[in-house]
């Protein structure tokens, strides 16, 4: 499929013809339509009684949405070249489409399941989606500093957890992986005592001065992580609010200000003009 | 029951008279205190002792409640017209009425529980709970779009999780339907790695690096739902108290100008009355 | 021992004198200490090996506890009279002294226990404690309206769950009080579906329709009962500091527009200054 | 290895030159190289491969790492003296590096494990990592009455669930530290129904009385906690903000009203030329 829109793509002429087409809003929409309908019959792929009914069709219209996939970022690939990849959506679009070239000869339910992927073009493709998950990335360089003390945090409780708990627990400790597992899901509060913690301090009474420290520093740091993240968002929302208002009121001063100054000047004139009469007055052929 | 309604409703006269004797304090009062009685008797009905004492009573009384409920909403319906559907919460009380006049020959328990939700009348009746639901919807809105995005995560997680697990695990996904509730379940953190992670990954290891990520993704997402909603209610609410404050202190410097500009206009006259003086000075019939 | 302090009120003599005695820093510090030592000896109490060796010593420490707070009480109820009970603090005070006179012949531990409540003295004697509970207990009525819907919802919730699945599941939704303790530990989000939800989905598979609504519900009203909770302690906070400036501001526009129209007043006695000369001018003697 | 170190330290000369060189750039980016680098060979440590191939290697990095550490600590004494206590960053370092001395020929696992914390010195040597965990420091003491008043509702309830289930349930309330840490599973919402409560109250049927009040007013407290700890950072941020914006309000009232005086005090200067012109006029040499 890939050779047929590698022959086909020079045949479409010159690479600003290739962006218009490939922007034009009717474009576009086929292929937001097309999307919605690979999701609906990928859902549809779930069910064993259609598998059993029409699966050759929904493999059909799997091939053919690939297909269309294909030739729609080949086209992009064309029109924009290295610009391409610039955006991180089109790299996105590429890789959900390319994992779908896979072949799954081995009919490996994981693979099957990956191409699935797919359906979140739409969150790529529909603007205000791609515009709900940039205000989410937007939000991570914020929080860098405080994901890397709980990054530095799980490593080393990870590591002890490993040393100290690993012989006796080995399907909870006894990797560092493990660890890193068992520990994430002590952070999610996840039948943290009963399912790990009590069985632990059987074998170590004095486990709880290990993990309840760890569940209150994590608490504590992603409460943190929360009010930045809170406090960015509201001190920039009420910032600008904050900054019409005053810039309002500037003008205000300023209009106000103004009309006091133009009145303050109309007596300068009036006061200059005085002073004119008055040196009239003075000046000899007056007498 | 219904057509006793029906046959009255004609006897009341004008619509206008239907609608001013429904709107009457003294009957929305003791509409609410039929409520009220009503959530009682439908909690009193579900001991069994009650019931075995006094159950027929407590359908009689059911019964009584329903019919005045229908000869209610009957005059409303007369007296507002089409526009009665104009509002939402007659909608809902229209419904929750009607679920109570199915009929229940099979006692059907799950039927009987259904017409319990006449109580929730109360949050229709009740004008400061009205406010309070009205704020709840009020709030979805602003929401929508990372409401979209939750959800076509969840459809394109359970497709895969369908898809890769169902085979191995029917009964967390075996269907599309079982694996958006399973995928629920474990955004709500409940027994997501006791319960569900931890016996998958014993039959596919890495299905870690599938609810690792769906976790984080959702949390995130629903954080920010939090925070988005959290600064609008915020901005809004400082917003109101920033604009008092802000105008206040625009009427002081308006005031303020105001006293000087005055002062100012009224050196103008001074100055003029001078140059006329000066003037009078200047005319020849002075020397 | 109610009876002694009874007997020794009256010897007090005068109510001002009592209040003033009761009020004296040095008596309110003694009774900080007998609660602090009291907490202690109450936690020891806790202790097998304690209670063997000086089980007794304890029993008459807290004897003698409790004689000290009766005899301050009663100080107290004389001093003050009827404005004894115009403080919440004083009527909790009086409450958890009056369980410890219960009699305790019959060993329960129940009663045991509600002598412990007692040591809770400490957030009523400390003025900082009393400003912490009485900084949320001030939230509570601001959130009064949630709260009632939330318990309607719960209520409502609760008849239909138990009149649905009460017959197959005695034990979680028997009566209306299991029912609405099974719907709190759902709302809390405890083993809801494992435990709860998928058992009653095997014989109702649309539970899920009940339950998932319910939970989605609550934690949206939940939500926005710390939102509201929220905004409003930050409102009042941020009105306080904005008014502040704005204050500042004001005064400032005033002592500015002040400086200029002192100027321009001076600007009016100097013309006016200036009239007089002029008028002067004209005067006929001048010729 | 201290002997070594104490031995060579004395070599170095003057304090101000220790100094000048464990301030070096150089030098505190080496020491990070070897935190970085010992954190990596504790986490390979973990491994039973590694640790059966190489695990000798390992053993010989820790000790030098250890003998840097502990040569890097003993100059930084020398250089500061008293001096090097009164940083708390200091102090944590030479914690963690003296738990690394402890003799572990016993090969306790878990003093194996606390060497690790070694590696948390990332957080106190990367300056971002200390103004975070610095940031989490300073919001305690805001935090700290309701703290306070968190523990004694813990230590109350602790004492009288020890009284009242230490019999009936030894393993979860049998002594005040595991009541303890059996309130702060519940507080943490793990398993505290299904795995604690209703167990209990299958012996004592009003058990949740005791249960669901604590859940209610613990959650409440760290909500307050939280919101407490939110609107301080918050207002803090705004305040700043506000103030910015405000005080260049300021400086343009300040400017504006000045340019207006400056045009009034012109004026009078006209005025008083004007004066002096006019009492000119009536000198009497005039005539």
């Amino acid at each position: 499929m890939s050779e047929l829109t590698a022959e086909e793509t020079p045949a479409f002429g010159s690479r600003a013809w290739a962006q218009a087409f490939i922007e034009r809003p009717s474009i576009t929409n086929a292929i937001l339509v097309v999307i919605i309908f690979n999701a609906i019959t990928l859902g549809l792929g779930t069910s064993d009684t259609v598998q059993a009914q029409v699966g050759g069709l929904l493999d059909v219209i799997d091939r053919l949405v690939l297909a269309i996939f294909v030739i729609e970022l080949t086209i992009k690939l064309y029109a924009y070249g290295l610009r391409f990849f610039s955006s991180a959506w089109n790299i996105f679009d590429l890789i959900v489409v390319l994992l779908g070239l896979l072949p799954d000869r081995q009919g490996l339910s994981a693979l099957r399941g990956l191409r699935v992927i797919r359906a979140l073009r739409l969150l790529s493709v529909i603007p205000q989606m791609r515009a709900v998950v940039q205000a989410l990335l937007d939000a991570l360089p914020g929080m860098g500093a405080v994901i890397v003390m709980i990054s530095i945090v799980f490593y080393v409780f990870a590591v002890m957890s490993t040393l100290m708990y690993g012989e006796a627990f080995p399907e909870w400790f006894g990797t560092l992986g493990r660890s890193l597992y068992s520990l994430f899901q002590i952070m999610t509060l996840e039948s943290w005592s009963m399912g790990i913690v009590r069985p632990v301090m059987e074998v170590f009474p004095f486990a709880w001065a290990f993990f309840v420290p760890f569940i209150v520093v994590t608490a504590f740091s992603v409460l943190n992580l929360f009010i930045g993240l809170l406090v960015n968002t509201m001190q920039s929302a009420v910032e600008a609010e904050t900054e019409a208002e005053i810039s309002k009121l500037r003008d205000l001063v300023k209009s106000e200000t103004d009309v006091v100054d133009a009145h303050v000047v109309e007596l300068r004139d009036e006061i200059r003009a005085l002073r004119t009469e008055v040196a009239a007055l003075r000046r000899p052929d007056n007498g």
